[in-house]
């Protein structure tokens, strides 16, 4: 079976996307799960140019990767400058990593504008920095910056710069288009072109490709590479780079595995893409896309009532991939374009049997197209749709009654700021008044509430808010406008996401919480007991 | 010049996607919107499906469009039932539009798996479904389903079904991608060997393609396809579709525009783009992907300080395109990661000349960081970052002093909920109190503010808040993190983002709220003054 080196440059090149910014830590976590997903490679930044990028190689050394290798990002030597007295070369070399990329310009309009160098001197740095770090020992990529760009406008140059680095010992020339504005059919040719020079001059390098997504081709741009004789694909996890971003490596992953034949992490590590593409995206602090290939929330969600029918009479019809390949959940949407059938498959998720204890479908279906016209959307939040689902079967999803609640937030002249929220609530016969502090409305209500049921549901404490969204859902008319609030909660094994809708965002952010700890208590409560 | 027919497929495909639901007048306002942007076709629904879709073909007759023809969508007439007789179609044929999609199947194993039919009958349905709705005074459009799937299978099929679609009078025949899983090297031959095959047969039928997005590879399987010999695409605006989603039309748009030196809605149209994309995002309720190709915010972002001091030597290096070209702004981003040259570059953005006025560039930029650090966000929200530019140059940015504000909100056992905000400010040597009542904190705190400085800023009333969004940076200690709020404001010509901090939700969003009016009040009054 064919195989492709894999390497990941989310840690160099997803860094310059904007907003990106990691701390030593979160690099180190993000090498961790790359090696655990079984990347060749792991370019992890450019230790020469910041003492963070040096902390992160010295750290990761002693990760003992089990799959990958640690590269660090490196440029050609300066004009004019041999490559043993550059400084950011010598750095290079005496990094910690074994593999150093080496970047150089590939492009003669390109070397002779913006580097303001001979097409002559281009060449000899190239050279000279290749051969230098395979002289301290090291193993060379060579990034080919601007080939394909290059390559329409002057071909000879672009593959001398090639052949070039191929010749100085370089392992893998990768060709880049650093705009992102190659397209497919001109990616096959002069790859294959490249590839055609490189063995008729009698070089074993590799051909790679680094792609950019600027015409929304990278992923296309880089399997045509590989027919064209790639062996070599460069991406960052989720696109994440510059600009529009890098190719997606998970998507070009999950095609050489489950389209093309080939073979590149292995079928079975193929799992890990979708936990891996949430991982990184938590590290950098974003959401995920859920209309990303094979691993956004939507990749496998069907609403049509056409597609949700047709799904039961034959699986396989409007599904393009397992969802379990690349460790995705197929989930149906519920939504006012659905029937009978989505609710139905929707409640045999949950494992409950709308039909069996006599609920009126038509009657639920209508609630929830009510909520969702006022502004609910269950797409996210599961757990509000579970317990509406067992409301409708007769269980008792509420686990007290709330008399009344104040919130206060005061901000002093000293910049002080106070929150308190006072709540009366009833359980059983009782009636509770408690008063929690806080940070914030939220926290000082979720404060005030669990004072108030702990005596009674001392497993609360296991129940955590780890995420809180809000939405304005009618945009026109600003703060006087009704707010969606999603709370996503865990209890350490599983996580789940409750909704709340009101014009107030404190209501809106209380509804949510309620049903968060409903869930958690009543919900998971009888899960694990029963 | 090579001319490709557009088909946007937004507001039947794209409402497929999880979360869609559009109204009426939201429908007429993308028809119109489409219209203005010049695609060909507009697929505006399914009318013989629901009342809903009907009503739409039945306003949108009145809106007479300048440039686009709109489509109905529909299916081949039943199996064993005469097109004449099936109900869908005899109402399709009756709808307002001039043009029908005809769906239906081109794959042999769907055929016989999913439809229960005979090969035999299935063609039996298209050439009759196709020939009524012809025979009705209507064009009739063919969409192929699962025609690479079934290519792949049974190439002699799907050509035959293809083949019949176009002797029954279709004047373009779709080649779809249902499931979204074909290489980019296979619809090139497929869309070469269909193309030839219905030339061969004398048949003067359009060859299209309606790709769908699994794979990542809908836009460069949709310029494959082109390369291949299609003279009409489908898409719809920013891919929205079911799971992940069908080809981004735009992006095709551009590409064919910019890229690949045809025509589609022609080079001045393109300029159109960006506003297409935000407009029918907006009425989708969601925020547009800055990565989105061409028009996301970052596409034509700089980060890295490498690329934005080439920029100045040489504009065209790292960008691929002229931001101009699809009403797109580029800018640059400012971050830990940029030094002084791209500090310079905002303030030249600004209009604002740090360097004329002796500003330490070392201190501002530590200062940025401080506040990045603390989790600002001036990604998003320029006019916060602009106030700081101008308060760093010696410009007075304030407009009050705070002395102190409380916000209460009350919920009630009868469910009524009451949120009022006092604030004590001093404006000069004045001291204001004032009380606002609203229907959340920061509609109260932005009623008592305004009331407590209208008096000396009447020009308060011209500034509305549009929007508000709210994120938790800290995820993992949930409602007890820090908060950034950002507010994005209008004065009716203009709009501007600020951004505010803190634990406190309410106070994060009682920052972004103040420097939104001092924005409004200070840099756009001076603006109107001067």
């Amino acid at each position: 079976m064919t195989r492709i080196e894999t390497l990941d440059t989310t840690l160099r090149d997803g860094t310059q996307s904007e907003g990106a910014s990691l701390s030593i830590e979160d690099k180190l976590r993000i090498i961790a799960k790359l090696d655990a997903l079984g990347v060749t490679y792991i370019e992890a930044g450019y230790p020469a140019s910041n003492a963070k990028d040096a902390r992160v190689f010295e750290e990761a050394a002693k990760l003992n990767l089990a799959n990958s290798r640690l590269v660090a990002f490196s440029m050609t030597c300066r004009k004019d400058c041999p490559a043993a007295e550059d400084e950011a070369l010598i750095a290079s070399a005496a990094c910690c990593a074994s593999t150093i990329t080496i970047v150089g310009k590939a492009s003669a309009e390109q070397v002779e504008r913006t580097l303001g160098a001979s097409k002559e001197e281009n060449l000899r740095m190239i050279r000279d920095s290749v051969s230098f770090i395979i002289s301290k020992g090291k193993e060379a990529l060579f990034d080919a910056e601007h080939f394909f760009d290059g390559y329409a406008q002057d071909r000879d140059y672009s593959i001398a710069v090639a052949l070039e680095a191929a010749k100085a010992g370089a392992k893998v020339v990768v060709l880049c288009d650093t705009n992102g504005r190659a397209m497919p059919y001109d990616v096959y040719s002069a790859v294959k072109d490249a590839k055609r020079c490189l063995e008729e001059a009698g070089f074993e390098a590799v051909v790679g490709v680094h792609m950019h997504d600027d015409c929304g081709c990278a992923v296309a741009n880089t399997i045509e590479a590989i027919m064209g004789g790639a062996r070599h694909v460069q991406g960052s996890i989720n696109g994440y780079g510059e600009r529009v971003g890098n190719a997606n490596l998970l998507t070009i992953i999950g095609n050489i595995e489950l389209r093309m034949g080939m073979e590149s992490i292995g079928r079975e590590r193929c799992k890990l893409m979708t936990s891996t593409a949430n991982y990184v995206a938590e590290i950098f602090n974003r959401s995920i896309d859920p209309g990303m290939p094979f691993v956004g929330s939507s990749a496998f969600a069907h609403k049509g009532g056409l597609h949700v029918s047709a799904l039961s009479k034959f699986p396989s019809a409007y599904g393009a991939i397992d969802p379990e390949d690349v460790g995705n959940l197929s989930h149906i949407v519920v939504s006012e374009l659905s029937g009978r059938s989505a609710l139905l498959a929707k409640s045999e998720e949950f494992g409950i049997d709308l039909e069996g204890a006599g609920v009126d479908l038509g009657n639920l279906a209508g609630k929830i197209k009510d909520l969702e016209c006022s502004g609910y959307s269950f797409e996210l939040a599961d757990a509000t749709l579970e317990l509406l689902f067992r409301e409708a079967i007769g269980e008792k999803v509420t686990f007290f009654r709330l008399e009344s609640f104040r919130v206060i937030t005061e901000k002093h002249e000293d910049g002080k700021v106070m929150t308190e929220a006072t709540i009366k609530i009833h359980v059983g016969d009782e009636r509770f008044i408690a008063t929690g502090e806080g940070n914030g409305p939220v926290n000082a209500l979720d404060m005030a509430l669990r004072q108030a049921i702990t005596r009674f549901y001392p497993q609360v404490a296991n129940i955590l808010l780890t995420d809180f969204k809000v939405r304005v859902l009618d945009e026109a008319s600003g703060t006087d406008a009704v707010t969606r609030v999603i709370i996503e909660s865990s209890d350490g094994k599983s996580n789940w996401a409750t909704v709340g809708v009101s014009a107030n965002i404190i209501e809106a952010s209380w509804n949510a919480l309620v049903d968060s700890l409903a869930y958690g208590l009543i919900v998971k409560g009888m899960r694990n007991n029963g």
